[in-house]
């Protein structure tokens, strides 16, 4: 089964909000091992959503439509659907009943604009509503079929989950197709996209001729870049098993050929895994901000439980409080000195068992003979001290966004490495 | 004209990365007066996308292609176009040396796999890179134009406002379509989406029954709510002076129905605001953050030349820090006292004209038995100390979101009102 998306309102064409629902669909499709190849969007036009969804029956096996269900003039999905279907729209009484009955209970009179919501195409069945006044429809369209669903995520997820997945599972298996999809993802940073396809490139080679998983690299901006395998398998087992093989595999490679860049899988983000280092020390972490100006900062207090490790931190952008709140001696402050003197500073101030610094030109313009993009990390261990100097590109705000993750990287990195004191 | 976006990349259909391309470009086309009647998503895949590509030529004048044109096995955007096109790929080797001449500047060495980015259908026209590696490219297919940019929005994004909107601009204004649309934007913070139309409903409808100019209200999530005027005029001058006029109307009915919630108009964020209060008055400011954890010094941070008026801040996420560096009286710390004893302690710490801090709880637990959302901020202005009391909506990030742009235009609202005392 190929299920087709086609999201109905001018609004999303005018880019007045996000398609959200079609985001939502084609994960829950893929979740359960149906496949979606093509989505799209139309305005409020009957001509051209009946070509949208001519196009759509012609290369998919299936559709959902999502909007254009309402009760106002511009909604004129149903029909749409019934002139592709070829068939007149009918009036549902005992629809327009339930409609009345939910208006009646809510001591509401009911707008004569909702008697639309009751037209139904001739030969179409009904997904009751629950949630709101639109119903749903299932059409049967020769050998395709036809989902429509109102635009309010609230409502098309309710159906869908009610109504279409189940359809779709049994046409899926009556059709013979009973496979699972699934997928993990690896997180990287600090390589680039090409790179990470060299490492892996033979094994991508050997995988497209003829393998159950493939592998994909998702461009992820400032959060790295993304390695995602999926599986196919004849049932969720066999498909994390394949997945579970095919991990071990591709984290040798890149392991091998661009060391330890994978730092963490799925939705972990990097400050989730800085958060399991320092609670698995029991050790808490204070950070001194120079350009990123609070990012470091505020990524770590995203994650839910942060007080248990995260003390604060001080953002010295002025270099004078670089000099007299954080005790960095006079001098240059775009240097690997100052980094180390802002790490122990910040940790000292505010009592933490380590402390993190970055300090660098975000740009435009050059700092102390220095260019944009130049940045230092300073880490301060309690027993150690380093730094790191980084070479970063893009304009200020991705310097910025860069200099934030890559010192949290930083961090992750020695701290791997990093044996505990035994406490005093 | 009429512009179909097809947006390329599998994630796109499993839903593992929204679709903001497609939004953004969608908001863009429209402000500038040109018409898109459909959008797609297809996958990594040869034949689908070519089906896409076609498709999209059939029913619309120009296409804009986003993804795929990375340096990966999967990036498979210049093949299908070659195709659709009827044209061989060349290598260009002017191409190669630039992206090569990138890694340089960057010390790396270029991985083969980039020289896939080099490759251009026959007879297209390049679109320098200038954020990326790939290059984007302007093909003529008959009467039809197609052009591809990187799916990287901060890559695309350039790319569309450099070369895509001139060169749709100029042949929409050869197909004789001469009318200008020009949009002004008032940004609001403080009002919900209802209150904002009912305060402007009468001139909305009015606007409906046969005026030049449009009212929208655009939701944009912790950015407040847009109210976009858009004017159709025979020209630029024709235009501007429509939208004057309205923006004057507009902003009289809700500075009577709402108050001062307009903070700016466009672009203007809320920190561009406060920089230019700041820079007027020639005063510097610092933050003590505590739920924020960062995000309000972040935001100031990105400011080009904030330096100039931005000392720095002090994160006191922990309480004792707010104790031990802040000066905090110990005690309750979400407290209009805890608030204005956090702005003053900051102020003085690092030597800043004006103190700005914030304490609250994000939640989800509730902290020293106040519910999530409950939030104080505080103001030291060096001849005056306030407070504001807060209860903000939402979860986690959005509460913490919130309560940084709510600080910030705490800030902005008494600024604007406070008198700068004479120098001694």
């Amino acid at each position: 089964m190929r299920v087709e998306i086609v999201a109905v309102g001018t609004e999303l064409l005018l880019g007045q909000i996000p398609d959200t629902n079609s985001q939502w669909l084609g994960e829950r499709l893929a979740a359960n091992g149906i496949s979606s190849y093509f989505h799209q969007h139309v305005g409020d036009n009957h001509e051209r959503i009946v070509l949208a969804f001519r196009t759509a029956l012609a290369r998919s096996d299936a559709m959902i439509v999502c909007g254009g269900l309402g009760p106002t003039q511009d909604d004129i999905t149903r029909a749409a659907l019934a002139e592709v279907m070829n068939v007149p729209l009918d009036r549902d009484e005992a629809l327009v009943a339930t409609i009345r009955e939910m208006f009646d209970s809510r001591g509401r009179v009911m707008p004569d604009n909702n008697l639309l919501q009751a037209d139904v195409p001739r030969g179409a069945t009904i997904i009751p509503q629950t949630r709101g006044t639109a119903p749903g429809l299932i059409c049967q369209v020769g050998l395709k079929v036809v989902y429509a669903v109102p635009g309010v995520p609230y409502e098309m997820s309710d159906m869908f989950e009610r109504a279409i997945l189940p359809d779709l599972l049994e046409r899926q298996s009556e059709s013979g197709e009973t496979s699972v999809i699934r997928s993990r993802v690896l997180r990287t940073w600090g390589a680039s996209e090409s790179a990470l396809a060299e490492s892996v490139a033979e094994r991508f080679e050997a995988l497209e001729h003829g393998g159950q998983v493939t592998i994909a690299f998702l461009a992820s901006g400032i959060e790295g870049i993304k390695v995602r395998l999926t599986a196919r398998g004849d049932n969720d087992e066999d498909a994390w098993s394949l997945l579970r093989d095919e991990e071990r595999t591709v984290r040798a490679l890149i392991d091998e050929k661009l060391g330890d860049i994978i730092f963490g899988v799925d939705d972990q983000t990097m400050e989730d895994v800085i958060a399991d280092q320092l609670l698995a020390r029991g050790a808490t972490l204070a950070v001194a901000e120079s350009l990123t100006g609070g990012l470091i900062a505020s990524r770590l207090v995203n994650v839910a439980g942060a007080s248990k490790w995260f003390r604060g931190g001080v953002v010295s952008y002025a270099s004078q409080v670089k000099f007299d709140v954080l005790g960095v001696p006079e001098g240059p402050v775009v240097s690997a000195e100052a980094a180390e003197a802002m790490a122990v500073g910040v940790r000292k101030l505010l009592g933490a068992d380590y402390g993190l610094s970055v300090t660098g030109v975000a740009g435009p313009e050059e700092q102390e003979g220095q260019p944009a993009g130049t940045v230092f990390v300073g880490l301060d261990l309690g027993d150690q001290v380093h730094h790191v100097a980084l070479r970063l590109p893009g304009d200020r705000p991705r310097v910025r966004a860069y200099s934030a993750i890559s010192a949290l990287d930083a961090l992750r990195r020695v701290l791997e490495r990093h044996e505990v004191s035994p406490p005093m």
